[in-house]
């Protein structure tokens, strides 16, 4: 019964002796914080259940008061991905993103290889603006390679088996790597910015974006081909699959208005988070004018936002998470516990000891099956431990950022989208893991190597 | 094109010349505010969708900050609502709800107006808790109702429709009543609290329970002996509805466990709302904590709180209004109006000037179709000028907050419930009206005065 395990863990630390240094709410709220956590890990009940009791039991045992404990609810970063959940939904209903992907397949798909590339910038074209790779890759991505799978690469020959192999591999690395490269691409990373800046260091959209661009370029260049030979061996189905995205986009007709008006105002949006930097926009409120934009304009009916079932889900575990790490944070934990580390710590340089943090930090990522119950149980610890080593507070906050979504590669359920993907039946079990292994080295190899030389450009270190 | 309409209102205002002695951004706030509200009442968009433009038009012409336009989604009563829609979806998915209207028609309904006086006890029960009455009576006793008119009171004899036609206007003016006897059975009564403290007009959870109590319970006596004597006649159909109401509590079998742990939780919550003004206990901290019970024990799913359209939406619009309610306050707007109306009602006794006040905010709910609109559109300026008059500040809260929900008797469309009940094709749309105005009179006559009396005796005058 993981329910009482969480709530047993929770009573243990609060009755744990408490050291004199720490204020009495911040090791209450640490208890609660930890019983949150292991309930988000085991899952007795969902994510959102279990934040709603979390944020109950601040209340019932008069750790914080309802105005601090409902302060989440208001907060930028997570208005921010309920905003790109509402886009997102319109890219999906309104069909543009299946439209995009087919239109990179005529263009990239004459070759099987090409085909793992139309995947990839689907993935990234979508990235930006749509925080769940569920919702990019299962979402989108998923039913166009399905469709390709059940005509043009359908049989069982050991070429199409490959090549389906190869494009399931593909699609679902690409979104790995994409979900690394924006804040808006992945919904913990909002939860990482909020972290990082309860411990003074500032990320922006730009800076995330700037910083990830170079590496993650790379990494998306580099992985198709490194799949290719991994999976295909070369052996591959010879298939016009242009010819059935032509089909397919035949079927679509023209583009709609829907579609010419989703298309106009996330160009617009994206730029606006672009220059946000300069002209000092907010990205939330971008947005949020985004959304509205969409609601006027009849593209997104109100009914696909106020049932989004998992937008909701996610506001509420968001909300709560940051709402807990910030009071962690203000009543003076995390200062605490940086304290207690840094005499620890103190003979290992921070090349050192900022690289074997990331390794455990990234290949923990073994024993939980979502990226936000490993950033919400690891991200603050190891940046408060990296930023006691001494390691570049941006770039600590940056890399342990990024790890936290390339070590997805590793399992076949380390994000949401991975058993949607696996269910697809074109990858066995034993290859998806030994291949995300190797992917994780190569991304490591690539976001560290040619990564570092690029922060220095930028002067992150 | 009421979208258009809306903003050229908006427009039209913020154009207009600004009094010297108002703040730029407050004027610029009452220009938005009003095409929300006219958005609002015209409806060229559901209302959540409406409030979400709203909000994005704060924040795109610079009137206010992100964390100013978001402030509403942490507020107390907001979450209030929220966790009184969860509870209120686990009585109706739990049966219990129809259980207790079934129960009490066993119990009373033996002859046709004891029938009447069952679902307005069902009614009263599930009121503390349920703040919808679309909820109450169109969720839970419209089903009841509509399954006796199919069975024991079927037919197209006078007598049968006359009986029907009777139950439908008691179970409607039963909700309208309840509806304003606590803050949580109607979900525009918390926007009230909120806009009359930004009055400095205090109102707690008993302070409002206990001043209806008296005129409630008269209102709640009265009311089916009139409607019977008005539409039945004293020509009723006889018949067995105790009867029919026990043979659908045996399909419904022996209490469940997820009724009884509702139950439990229902009667435990209302210990510590009314218990609230001596324990210091908030409402919203004890409402949420009941969630929190309910999703633990597994009465209540998450699916049916994350994916509760009806809430979000609410949310959403709720949060916009007391949001900007709470800045229209605090720019000074409101204090500059009641300034401007103070010299216009030096003359005016306060309470000649109140009744009239009353009157006019009473019967312009003809020209309403949403309490909530009424009342987003009227009650602060109407409050306002009640407080210039000299008017005891509590009372002008109260009495306006009462006649929020008793307006709604007058028009089939008045509030949610309304079209719901009237649906069901038991009474002419001219009777409805006709009773409906009969019965303002009534309530007006006694909840001004036995009402008064009552007030007095609590000190509130």
């Amino acid at each position: 019964m993981p329910l009482w395990l969480a709530a047993c863990i929770g009573v243990a630390i609060w009755l744990l002796p408490r050291p004199d240094a720490v204020d009495p709410r911040a090791w209450r709220l640490l208890a609660i914080f930890v019983a949150t956590i292991v309930g988000i890990i085991a899952k007795p009940l969902p994510i959102g259940a279990v934040a709603f009791v979390g944020i109950a039991a601040t209340l019932a045992t008069g750790t914080l008061t309802l105005a601090e404990a409902l302060s989440g609810f208001t907060n930028g970063p997570v208005w921010l991905v309920m905003a790109a959940f509402f886009l997102a939904s319109g890219f999906i209903r309104t069909g543009l993103g299946e439209r995009i992907a087919y239109i990179l397949v005529t263009l990239f798909g004459r070759s099987t290889l090409g085909l793992g590339y139309s995947f990839a910038a689907s993935d990234l074209v979508l990235a930006p603006m749509i925080p769940s790779n569920t919702a990019r890759a299962g979402g989108v991505i998923f039913p166009v390679l399905q469709s390709l799978a059940r005509t043009v690469l359908a049989g069982e020959s050991a070429e199409a088996r490959r090549t389906r192999a190869f494009l399931t591999l593909s699609a679902y690395n690409a979104t790995v790597i994409t979900s690394a490269m924006f804040v808006t691409a992945m919904v913990a990373n909002p939860l990482i910015v909020q972290i990082a800046a309860g411990q003074d260091v500032a990320i922006t959209w730009t800076t995330w974006a700037v910083a990830a661009a170079v590496p993650g370029a790379v990494s998306l260049l580099v992985m198709p081909p490194l799949l290719y030979v991994l999976t295909a061996r070369r052996a591959v189905m010879r298939a016009d699959a242009p010819d059935a995205a032509r089909a397919a986009l035949r079927r679509l007709g023209p583009m709609k208005r829907s579609e010419r008006v989703m298309a106009t105002v996330a160009v617009v949006l994206l730029g606006a988070w672009i220059a946000g930097s300069s002209t000092g926009l907010d990205p939330t409120a971008a947005a949020l004018m985004a959304v509205a934009a969409l609601l006027v304009t009849g593209v997104l009916g109100w009914d696909a936002v106020a049932g989004d079932r998992e937008a909701w889900n996610t506001f509420v575990w968001f909300a709560t998470l940051v709402m807990m790490a910030t009071y962690l944070g203000e009543l003076g934990l995390i200062a605490w516990f940086t304290e207690q580390v840094k005499p620890l710590v103190g003979g290992v340089g921070w090349l050192t000891g900022f690289a074997g943090l990331v390794l455990v930090y990234f290949y923990t990522h073994y024993f939980f099956a979502s990226m936000t119950a490993h950033v919400s149980a690891m991200y603050a610890p190891f940046l408060a431990v990296a930023l006691a080593l001494g390691t570049p507070p941006v770039l600590a906050a940056l890399v342990l950022g990024f790890s936290s979504n390339l070590f997805a590669s590793l399992t076949h359920y380390g994000t949401a989208a991975a058993p949607i993907l696996f269910s697809g039946g074109h990858v066995p079990l034993g290859t998806w893991w030994r291949i995300g292994l190797i992917v994780s080295f190569v991304n490591i190899a690539i976001w560290v190597g040619i990564g570092a030389v690029w922060w220095r450009l930028l002067g992150l270190w």
